[in-house]
């Protein structure tokens, strides 16, 4: 038993070194750990205890283990506004990203591996591996390889979006666009609106650049433009970030009239507008586009393909003005200089295969079902879809009996299947009854035996 | 009179683009300023009062001069055409990156294509699409691929420095490692030091930041360890950064004897020093590394092998104090997520492979030759060194006669030359005399015929 024990203390030592378990968290209930460690209770209890004895956890009477004492300072705990930390901004980054092979994640923000296009790949790296004239060694030009520059300006052509190669520039992924955008455009101290609920990991950039972040409700055909002017009017936002296509966390889309109201919002009120399309690859019709209607006067595109083509060799772009060009390229290259050209001629390669747009055709088809499959597994355990999603890998489900995400979440990581709590898409910390779920990581069985049995303790803990 | 106030107009006007100077705040007094620039009091009074008047500052009666309104978007550097561009610290950056196929390029800060391992990274590229479980499509956990930090810890022990995996974490590029650790350590209006001359994008990267720079004089065996305390106790910086091996722009190396008392200062005056390490495989034999003596107690190391290996597919990375860990992750998952993971994959095959191994070899032996027939074909035409590096591409020559190497290089830009003037590398926007070669890009004959040109010219000119 000495060894289990030695090995439920490590597991949580770990977990708090990882920030899964944060100073002040309850630590997972004793029978939750011990049937999914596969060890008796008492050996968990052996393990709390001398946890307890050494510090690192604190018993509470009658409510059991708490995790001890103040966290370090972290930089982006310091700069954002007081939380109580157990769910926030990077929760569901850090524990999709930190998972062990073989963890369910119906919370995570991307396609599983075996749904990716990985032959497509291998094809790009054969045929860069043999090219006559590659750029295998060299920096590229500030703006980003010619080729891709084109190729992107067609494609934003097709979505009624007129940006020459002149104002797109290459960059090393969606989020590093963003970042420059915020570098360009923001000053420590100024107001940005987003959607609430929105992407959780604008609110982790965005406090990384120390700004206030501000939601504007969202509802199922885009903000809701009267809370949006009233805080147009008394926040003075300099920049709003939102998505084009199918919304993350709701899979919303945006519809026609509340683009355009929204535009003429933004003239009035001098707002600038960010729109992140990189889900756009999902949906078979375009859903309206704000930089559409607008023409990049007030409004910048940024995307990526890490969604629906690979996350490891990255290409992201920002289609902006054409009178911030310079400045953004002059951020580009202070901040990463001219990299990423063997990843911008791979995704190249892969956009200009007919096999990519084949796969794009047949994964939209597998998406719809395995949302079908998802909300039909949902459904009977009490959650209910908020919106049901023409497109796109996202459901966005209201718990059911007024449940809290966050503890859902707290209890199903403890049987290791991560999932998303509605607070950490919220800047006001709302939503907490809902989880996001993700129709691609959403086939497993065990999934939904976790989520049921979780619902029960929470349900009953009340 | 005139042209004085113009310098002091437009030394405030920089300022406020690089918002050193920021909206709102008080413009330096006008005794300081007239002292700090050299100039009499009513000069900056008349600059002053012409800038009240463009409404870029603002008087407040018995108070003094303030900086008007909300500031344009972040301008690193004015903008205007591309030759007129003037000489800052990002000039040589973008002349060298933006040059046509064909230009030369003797002041570019990297080899020429056909000097890099094209060789390896197609073989590192066909080996990637045929290996058998490759993440070609997926995110990388948030410090990186493990086999990739495992041999960056063996890597750096060879340098004699103990940096276990799991203080190694993975970044898209060494300039990206770098604005990770000044994301983590800085606030805007912190001081940081850094070498006069030092590698320019250091300047830029910082200017982003908005800190400020101020630099201590560089000798031939490290810093002017009296300035260099003077500055500590002045301007009380917060973080200090600089090469390790062959320094950038000088060549000069660390002596371990300044090594040791610069230690002994950081830690009486709490400084934090970050060591760039990216020409590190330049040199056959290690010079003394602060990170060695050090142990990552107040040294953070970064670097990468874009100089040696690939630009276009970029891995860098940091080492740093264990319990930085976390904060750094946070920062890198909000501002660039999980990628790199392919580059990361394909640089841990090419250092490997045992060809790249004898590539180094042969490369330092050609740079040894080229750093050679570069001075014998520069002293000929006045130009002399500031010292002769043991190691490296780089060579710092000092123009004859006192000319400057801004107008040097703005005459050779006009021929098709990008040269790299000495003011570019100085927070003092001293060392106006000097000029940096490149050994490897300084082979062909027109290169010295456009030189002499315009030595003579710029010469004829006074």
């Amino acid at each position: 038993m000495a060894g289990r024990v030695d090995e439920v203390m490590s597991a949580i030592r770990e977990r708090i070194a990882a920030r899964t378990l944060q100073p002040g968290a309850k630590a997972p209930s004793i029978r939750a750990f011990a049937a999914a460690a596969g060890v008796s209770k008492s050996t968990v209890v052996e393990a709390y205890d001398r946890l307890a004895a050494e510090g690192v956890l604190e018993a509470r009477r009658g409510s059991g283990f708490y995790v001890a004492g103040r966290s370090p300072p972290l930089a982006l705990a310091e700069l954002g506004p007081r939380l109580d930390r157990l769910i926030d901004p990077l929760w569901v980054s850090r524990q999709s990203l930190e998972a062990a092979p073989g963890t369910l994640k119906p919370g995570c923000g991307w396609l599983p591996s075996d749904w990716m296009p990985e032959d497509a790949v291998r094809r790009a790296l054969r045929g860069l591996a043999r090219a006559p004239h590659p750029n295998l060694t060299d920096y590229s030009p500030p703006l980003g390889v010619p080729t891709m520059r084109s190729l992107l300006s067609r494609r934003l052509a097709g979505f009624g979006l007129e940006a020459p190669p002149d104002q797109i520039m290459l960059t090393e992924s969606g989020v590093q666009a963003l970042d420059l955008v915020c570098r360009f455009l923001l000053e420590p101290g100024d107001t940005v609106l987003v959607d609430d609920p929105c992407y959780f990991n604008f609110q982790a950039l965005l406090r990384a650049h120390r700004v206030e972040v501000v939601g504007a409700p969202w509802t199922p055909s885009g903000p809701d433009l009267d809370q949006f002017e009233q805080i147009l009017i008394a926040r003075k936002p300099r920049l709003y970030i939102t998505n084009s296509g199918p919304q993350n966390p709701t899979g919303a889309t945006l519809s026609a009239v509340t683009a355009h109201r929204l535009l003429k919002l933004a003239e009035r009120h001098d707002l600038l507008i960010v729109e992140d399309e990189v889900y756009a690859d999902l949906e078979a019709e375009a859903s309206p586009r704000l930089a559409a209607f607008d023409g990049l006067e007030r409004v910048v595109v940024i995307g990526s393909f890490s969604k629906t083509m690979s996350a490891a060799g990255r290409c992201g772009f920002v289609a902006a003005r054409r009178e911030w060009t310079e400045g953004l390229i002059d951020l580009k290259v202070a901040t990463s200089f001219g990299g990423g050209g063997l990843a911008a001629e791979l995704t190249q390669a892969i956009l200009m295969d007919s096999a990519y747009r084949r796969y794009l055709s047949s994964l939209r088809e597998r998406l719809a079902r395995a949302r079908g499959e998802t909300l039909a597994r949902l459904r009977p355990l009490g959650l209910t879809p908020w919106v049901e999603p023409a497109a796109g890998i996202f459901l966005w489900m209201r718990l059911p009996d007024g449940l809290d995400g966050g503890e859902i979440a707290q209890r199903a990581l403890a049987e290791g299947v991560v999932l998303a709590p509605g607070e950490a898409f919220s800047a006001s910390r709302g939503w907490r009854g809902f989880l996001r779920f993700n129709a691609a990581q959403s086939g497993e069985a065990p999934i939904y035996e976790v989520l049921d049995r979780a619902i029960r303790q929470a349900g009953a803990g009340r």
